[in-house]
């Protein structure tokens, strides 16, 4: 068996960012935590926390806290009357920052567990999961990984959203390559396609556009309200700015659907049924089939 | 002099996560791209790019992008009459996810550049700047890094905030130590230590809380108005929840208050002016003196 004791330090300290606050969180001194750290760092052989400021996990040690998480989870479902030892049940997910600033958040009640939520942008979210650091994502990807399932849960759809006085002065004769090379775009991070995407589907050549990186979702929606920039938006976050006049969309008959998933852990499965069940009810509400 | 038509490759490699794409926005084939990397690593003798995907730049390769964008910018503030060559200019600046999700975003209409923000919490947006990585910061770090300044802009006022269910629920008989180490916190993520801070304040001891970790800003929010934890949250975002009642102060008399500094690179000042009178003028508005 491993070694529990120095998984949940191991844990407190990626957690925490420092053995100080890991040491105060499980109520032992910083030298106790400190041997644990490093008496199983002596016996898997390799290292497991980059000691920072602030203290962070290798690879290894972020699978080593996934794997506690997920044991303490098992342990968190067993009978009421065996009391799980060690520590309140956590459990990690990828979300994608626009389901998370859209739809997702009250899922969460279905479960009483601590969450932990990782955000990355749709395309990527399923990464976590592939390297063993979560037990579900919300992702575009529809193949799971192996291990897993994907449930469907439905459409995202994405506008080419701009302010009037934006349209004006960049896309007077429409939206042409020309008028794409020169009008900014909001763009997420380095990693978010769906411009691009979007320039394809609307000009079928792939183009370079100049953007401004916003990675945050409101932020990213109201650096197009403020004129920065045209952006992919989701409808339902632009519901209100639409109705008012304060957003236009670039191209009204080019949506973008953007397909999403419910990719789960099959061993974690049975556990995390409730909120399966939660994550299907709120997508068929919010997303579209 | 640096290998600028290199140096503008590697940052367009960093910002779109690929060879190809980089040679697209370049208007070059990607063998050219990589050629040109391949001679710049040659010649600095270290790795600039972690091949991927998504490809993404390594501690040196990042600086020599943030290197790029300075001049870049340097040269768009030269006589108009002289128009700056190779790209748009690019402003990398560093900021606290709290004052994106409330004052910051208008004071970028400030100056017409592309913006590339990086996000993180106000107690660590300045190690970006001592990486060399931003041109500015806004961190509650007083001390400015070497080479920098720093310019105190106000206090960002936060309440500890969470439903008056969930208050009935977890601190019947106030807070306690005791309540405190049941109720769950939402919090940022695992540098975030306002909670700890405000516990501190409340209970005169330093006390582990257990937490979800939340890592955006306005579903930060709307966790704790959900019901799922309590959390600090910045009184700005809370007012309308607060006059609806449907979040209420642990403990109305103890706010915290962490002021805000703007970090600039004491090279990019002149060049940063109007976007640095901005800041105060909105910081000014929005924040607490």
């Amino acid at each position: 068996m491993m070694d529990y004791a120095a998984l949940s330090a191991l844990a407190e300290i990626i957690r925490r960012g420092s053995f100080e606050a890991a040491a105060a969180a499980l109520g032992v001194t910083p030298s106790a935590v400190s041997q644990r750290i490093k008496g199983l760092e002596e016996r898997l052989g390799q290292v497991l926390i980059h000691r920072g400021p602030p203290a962070t996990g290798t690879e290894t040690g972020l699978r080593l806290m996934q794997h506690l998480d997920q044991v303490r989870l098992l342990e968190s479902t067993l009978a009421a009357s065996l009391r799980p030892a060690g520590g309140p049940a956590v459990l990690r997910l990828a979300v994608n920052a626009d389901s998370l600033a859209t739809w997702f958040l009250p899922v969460l009640t279905a479960l009483p567990l601590l969450y932990d939520l990782v955000v990355d942008d749709q395309d990527h979210a399923r990464d976590w999961l592939r390297q063993g650091q979560v037990s579900g994502a919300i992702s575009s990807e529809p193949v799971p990984v192996p291990g897993c399932d994907a449930i469907a849960l439905g459409n995202m759809r994405y506008l080419a959203l701009a302010t009037p006085d934006f349209i004006a002065r960049y896309f007077p004769d429409g939206v042409t390559e020309a008028s794409l090379r020169t009008a900014p775009a909001i763009i997420f991070n380095a990693k978010d396609a769906l411009q691009s995407r979007w320039v394809q589907l609307a000009t079928g050549r792939r183009l370079h556009v100049p953007g401004h990186l916003i990675p945050a979702s409101e932020p990213f929606a109201r650096a197009v309200e403020l004129g920065l920039g045209w952006g992919m938006i989701p409808e339902t976050m632009a519901e209100l700015a639409l109705r008012a006049g304060r957003m236009q969309p670039l191209r009204p008959d080019l949506p973008l659907d953007v397909p999403l998933y419910w990719h789960v852990q099959r061993a974690m499965a049975p556990a995390l049924a409730p909120l399966t069940a939660e994550i299907r009810k709120r997508a068929a509400a919010d997303l579209r089939p």
